[in-house]
């Protein structure tokens, strides 16, 4: 059995800089069309020289592949509307990250009044670039996403025409705010189909399953697949793959973040299969990203069979996810 | 300043075997005058003869210190009278393991209903050999020891003049439960006095925080502290210190296990003394538990002074709690 993806999109993708750029790209440009890279490099990508700049590395790194990098900003609420309507120009979106929340976090929101981001959520609007946002407070682990709805409502509420994208959504009461407001998005991880935080924590610990937002209960996984399964139009694929070295990983401070590029397809097509729902991948992994992005991606056809793919231990370094374990589904040419 | 324990006791340690027991017994017998020893060795103690055996390597390993292991074995539900009634004058406790919960448990009890465990519980019962327990279920990794609360009341009910040790308690449901059924006792660890999972997981991961059962809410911590701190007679202090090298912790695949005795008495000094109840830690960590396991101790007098103790990175192979961090307190003679 076959089937064949037209122009898969990771929407959410941290690709990195320097030897791990050069060392993961291929895992997405082999298999995907085009990604939204997220913009938390070490210092974080915040002009328009550091985007043009970046996207021109990511674009050697993957040289030969069809592949197109959808370049993002890191959001600073000082942007203003000269600056941001120039930006438009060569990014598809601006992410927002509450200040020390995860990886190379910090220099993000801390002040999450509503009259302090408006000059520049306003501009954005009014230009229409979306809004992706890293949704979690400060709380207690399991509750940060969902404490952070609140933040979700206010903002949907004070802008009604800003596309607003919940990224890597793991709550179950996200997908409920997604359902309620209009102008809320959605990206939703591999990772948050598939496990919960028994897998991380629940048996040995699992430092590669090791991720923010962490894994959560069940019941949030089920509202995930649900959603995620239907094909619901508000919901784009993005895997936020997030390489580090296999001993930043398993280390005295482990870092956060799962690798799952060289799994995507093969996982999701299992994953979609085993529940009937394989028509609805497409729309999942690129369709609806079309829609809500408003881009038309690089042409290209990703062929995947039902065959048998053992998933490598190590890749460049890193440890991906389900490392060692077989999948039931590959990507044509991929070896066993 | 200063104070003075006497003949402190640690009422739920692992010491392990061969060179680790060799590597690590000297932490707890320089500082305690006596331990409980956990019996879940690969194979775990469950004869009188492994009991001996082990009882002679453990003096072995702490030769030349005031120290006495009181010996356990591995709870089987097919130990007969005749055996328990010779056991009774090798060991304090019998431990019950829920098969494959924790570190060597398997071979531990599957069928938890009371009948199948009725003739080893009421020969333990009538000949006073208390009940240690591990209480977790196989449920979501934040709900094991509160689901297992309901066979904590089934046990008290059915075996009434049977002591039952909670042990490592973690979840203020188990508080609760203590309170509420005369013949249940508890243990409590110092890392469940001091962390919570965002300290594991909240952050980067700290994998030498993990440990089974998980560290829980910060309202599940403040329900142990109330209780330790208060003294309450039916709680003892129990470390549960459980190392393990420090690269079957930094791992792919991580072990569960915090190993803190280095730090145990300088650390309850500086919460007791913080909290303002230090007149209350001689009860718990070891006029309690005299009382509850009717035992006297040896005679030791531990000195402990208020001056910095910095926590070494390193012990013998393992990684200790807190490794790199200051106390306020410190044993007399501790190197600083």
């Amino acid at each position: 059995m076959k089937i064949v993806l037209k122009s898969p999109l990771d929407m959410h993708l941290h690709l990195r800089d320097a030897d791990m750029l050069k060392n993961v790209a291929k895992y997405s440009s082999s298999c995907f069309a085009g990604a939204i890279i997220m913009p938390n490099l070490v210092p974080p990508i915040t002009t328009i020289d550091d985007v043009k700049a970046y996207k021109n590395r990511i674009k050697e790194a993957t040289k030969g592949d069809i592949f197109e990098p959808y370049m993002t900003l890191f959001f600073k609420d000082s942007y203003d509307y000269d600056f941001l309507k120039e930006a438009k120009n060569f990014v598809k979106a601006i992410k927002l990250y509450p200040t020390g929340i995860t990886t190379n976090s910090e220099g993000g929101v801390s002040n999450f009044d509503i009259d302090n981001l408006r000059g520049t959520l306003e501009a954005m609007s009014e230009l229409e670039i979306p809004l992706s946002v890293h949704g979690e407070t400060d709380g207690f682990i399991l509750e940060r996403e969902q404490e952070f709805g609140k933040f979700y409502e206010k903002l949907a509420k004070a802008f009604p025409k800003l596309k607003i994208i919940m990224e890597h959504i793991s709550d179950r009461h996200s997908v409920e705010l997604l359902k309620e407001y209009e102008n809320l998005y959605a990206t939703i991880t591999l990772h948050h189909l598939l496990i919960t935080l028994d897998d991380v924590i629940g048996g040995s610990l699992k430092p590669h399953l090791f991720c923010k937002p962490i894994a959560k209960r069940y019941e949030d996984r089920e509202a995930l697949q649900e959603i995620a399964l239907s094909g619901y139009k508000k919901i784009m694929f993005g895997s936020d793959s997030a390489p580090h070295l296999k001993e930043k990983k398993e280390s005295f401070e482990g870092a956060a973040g799962i690798f799952s590029t060289p799994i995507l397809i093969p996982a999701l097509c299992e994953l979609f299969d085993k529940n009937g729902k394989l028509e609805n991948l497409q729309r999942f992994i690129s369709d609806n990203a079309k829609e809500i992005y408003d881009i038309e991606p690089l042409e290209k056809e990703i062929i995947v069979e039902k065959n048998e793919f053992l998933v490598p231990k190590i890749c460049d370094g890193v440890v991906p996810m389900l490392a060692g374990e077989k999948l039931l589904w590959r990507c044509q040419g991929e070896s066993q």
